[in-house]
């Protein structure tokens, strides 16, 4: 079996061109990568071991688990010093490493086993390559979207009247996994947690959790502090749905917002803004631009309607109005006051502006889009509005 | 609100005073832990920040997110460079850091935030602590037990004749979500992924994959490759179901094996010898045994039996036969044939003797256990046999 899956072949030799490139530019003359996120990257599979990319733009996968791959690319070791064996006729003098993803301590293992390397950081490379998506990626977030949206459509026919959130939330979780949903929310770096998504219901919305996401809630144990915490869902209650879109090893984010019975029209009116900011910036969003101006727009619109207190939570306020998402949910770029990125043709972009209302819940929608030369295609085409659940 | 839930004031008392006197014979005089498993171990609670914990027994929680906690032990900073000024006036001259866990760019930005400071490995320390559970903690995986136990004694009620492995996977998915597990299924390191278990039938148990699980499996797409592949489960076929058993922020690890069916009777030899395995083992697992002396004498059974060619695996062989469990699913101590670790009282162990039988599928059990003075006390107690679904 070829390590690289049937029909990648020239996607991969795409990829591989673009890292070894950008290696050239940097005066870096190999990477080793061995993040699961980084590996399925380099070859569409994950495999237990080591991605080795050259600047002259060669390959090697030195493997560790599963048995059985074959081919000139492929080679089985059991400890990372084989790495440095196999290659020694063309050590590298400069060698990026995941310095931003892997552990200190195997890092350090790393460095001793390339001794006279000078060590660059591969995780910020990689960050920025993928960033960029190629029309194949975006073929399989297409994919996503698709199923994202089906498995959201049948909400409204899978809640009862007494449901509690938790109990909502494991039925649409199972829509999900019917769906297709592989389950797993990847997400890069150690300051998030999630099973499968949040799903937000009415007072629980404003109690702020510990990780990096847009929206908190109080979760059902001090373990995992974040989503439902087994409320009712009662009438004047919004539900802000934002569940796991990953089908096929990259994932759509998409939120959407149901309610039971009438809700305030303070929560209808920031509900509104949400989207007349989605459909601002999907116009405003071309290469080129800074990523910190969308978040600039969004908060601008949000203070002309004088909405600044609920926008991206009550008690604590996400940093971001948006971020990138491919394999994992917190790529880049990030839209936030202080981020550096400027948006590139291929970006795809999580925009959810996004408001908590007192003792309604949380309002507001989020799609994904790819950066196109003239704005942004969405992916994720469920209807924008709130949706009466009965 | 304390930091410290209510109710586990003593806890988290008598676990720093065990952490200062592991600190105090290591020589070293401060530890500085930001990953969420020792977070919450250090006092009941996720939270995005950091413990500091001195050689006297001093706790202080440095706080990012989220806002409302108040107490002499909190502080909130924004960088980690604002814990050295604050315990400037008593700096470390050895300080532990996660260095098995956290990133090589982050140690590197806390080691220079503590210049002159000697670095110690905080993750081995604390894997060694949490793995001796207070009663406390067992307490906990006791509940978990009782739960995981509840959900699997529902799955033969579940299963439909035509149902696929995924069919049947999401279905106790739902099970075990009503039974109240949280689905997050803790993994130390970056050798493993996994979405809330692993559930095996028929000839796909026979896939290797890159995991470093007991089994493995070709999973539905190559960017999670392990468990379910959308088989049919057929007549003969064996149908292993290792789920999540996180109810509380601890888990169990259960395994047990379901038929359609009659089966080969190599394949019930092989789970009626692993059961006996585990009757074996419990008597022998007394405090003060070396590990790697269970993996010993499970591989002489089962040499004895004439069964090794199936044992962990056909293609590819999984190198232990249990490790313990916790917070995470891999912890302290090891049963492989390196091992160093010598069993405790209060460990909690996962055994996990299986075999994959060609043709017919996986068979064997795993149960979880607290080491007591007198052996081994089973904390899963669903029936041990092969379970008829139909």
């Amino acid at each position: 079996m070829n390590i690289i899956p049937l029909s990648m072949d020239k996607e991969v030799a795409a990829r591989t061109a673009r890292i070894a490139s950008e290696l050239s530019a940097c005066g870096i003359d190999a990477m080793l990568l061995s993040s699961f996120a980084n590996l399925y990257y380099t070859c569409g599979r994950v495999f237990c071991g080591y991605a080795y990319i050259t600047s002259q733009g060669k390959i090697t996968y030195f493997v560790k688990r599963p048995v059985g791959f074959e081919g000139d690319n492929v080679a089985y070791i059991r400890k990372p010093e084989q790495i440095a064996e196999a290659v020694a006729s063309n050590m590298p003098k400069v060698l990026a490493l995941e310095l931003g993803i892997t552990s200190y301590n195997t890092i350090e293992r790393l460095k001793k086993t390339f001794p006279g390397a000078e060590i660059a950081d591969a995780s910020a490379i990689m960050g920025k390559i993928r960033s960029v998506k190629s029309e194949y990626e975006i073929a399989k977030l297409k994919t996503c979207g698709i199923h994202h949206e089906a498995a959201y459509s049948r909400i409204k026919k899978i809640y009862r009247e007494g449901m509690t959130d938790i109990e909502l939330q494991i039925e649409i979780e199972r829509t999900l996994r019917s769906e297709g949903c592989l389950g797993q929310f990847r997400i890069a770096g150690d300051t998030m947690e999630l099973f499968m998504g949040n799903l937000l219901c009415g007072y629980n919305a404003e109690t702020p959790s510990p990780y990096d996401f847009a929206m908190g809630g109080e979760g059902l144990d001090t373990s995992l502090p974040v989503g439902c915490n087994g409320s009712l869902i009662k009438p004047g209650n919004t539900v802000m749905v934002d569940m796991c879109g990953n089908f096929n090893g990259y994932m759509t984010d998409m939120t959407r917002v149901y309610r039971v019975g009438n809700i305030s029209p303070l929560a209808e009116k920031a509900h509104q803004l949400s989207i007349d900011i989605h459909h601002r910036l999907a116009k405003m969003a071309v290469p080129g631009v800074e990523a910190k101006a969308l978040y600039e727009e969004a908060v601008k619109m949000v203070k002309e309607a004088g909405l600044e207190e609920y926008f991206m939570g009550l008690k604590q306020k996400a940093g971001f109005i948006g971020h990138g998402v491919g394999i994992e949910v917190n790529e880049l770029p990030v839209l936030a006051p202080r981020s550096r990125d400027i948006l590139a043709e291929g970006n795809v972009i999580a925009i959810e502006p996004k408001f908590v209302i007192p003792q309604v819940g949380a309002v507001g929608i989020e799609n994904t889009y790819v950066v196109r030369a003239g704005g942004l295609e969405c992916l994720t085409n469920a209807p924008e509005q709130i949706i009466e659940l009965y």
